[in-house]
């Protein structure tokens, strides 16, 4: 993968505001907030997609979120948000190194979504299982 | 918390299509999907919220998105994908049990956002920040 502006950011060669750190994981307050207390958790692991990381670096990051999410909860005073992390430009992925936003769900604002779950015939999710479930 | 429709599918009280099954997390397919090849990645431990899931439970979660991420892209032949995770009705969230939801970004469908980020003042985001490390 490219050195993505992350990578730079974990090796202290651009600036951030640091939340958290541990071995394998950093926290960030995001420059382009959806809201108020919008942080980015990203594994220090170079890994363009969820898919690439390993295992070790995805329980690092994913043992950090309960964390993370109660002190964006505790500064913000806002109790909902989104644990997002998109993967591929088309998906809405920008900077190239795995990153899960967490985003509070104020009244003034965070994350907007339309959720309209679709009909699909239960035989075919089933048949789709089955495949998922012989990879697994 | 009360019991939730994901308590009972952990307990084989109720059906699902369950595609991996460790001792700390299932993934089966949600039944009321986005796309083809919507999954749902729930941990055992019963918790409402993200901030209120254990570190081990969140950790053990982390480390099978990659492998469930990989299945569903290998599955639906779909490299993008969003993972998402709502804290909150406000946020989204109906079953009030941890799930993270797994949804290929296929040109058919999978999850629609608007992405707009705000103005904050630097000094405000910096303050934040240091609040949030402190409880860090």
């Amino acid at each position: 993968m490219s050195d993505s502006i992350f990578s730079k950011i974990i090796r202290n060669e651009i600036p951030a505001q640091r939340i958290f750190e541990d071995e394998a994981v950093i926290a960030i307050m995001d420059i382009n907030p959806l809201v108020e207390g919008h942080v980015l958790v990203i594994p220090k692991e170079p890994a363009e997609t969820l898919g690439e990381l390993s295992d070790g670096a995805a329980a690092a990051v994913g043992k950090v979120l309960p964390r993370i999410a109660r002190a964006v909860e505790r500064v913000t005073g806002v109790s909902a948000c989104n644990v997002l992390q998109n993967n591929g430009s088309e998906a809405g992925q920008e900077v190239m190194h795995v990153h899960f936003h967490v985003i509070p769900k104020a009244a003034s604002g965070g994350l907007s979504m339309q959720w309209k779950p679709i009909e699909i015939a239960k035989e075919r999710v089933a048949e789709m299982g089955r495949q998922m479930a012989r990879l697994l």
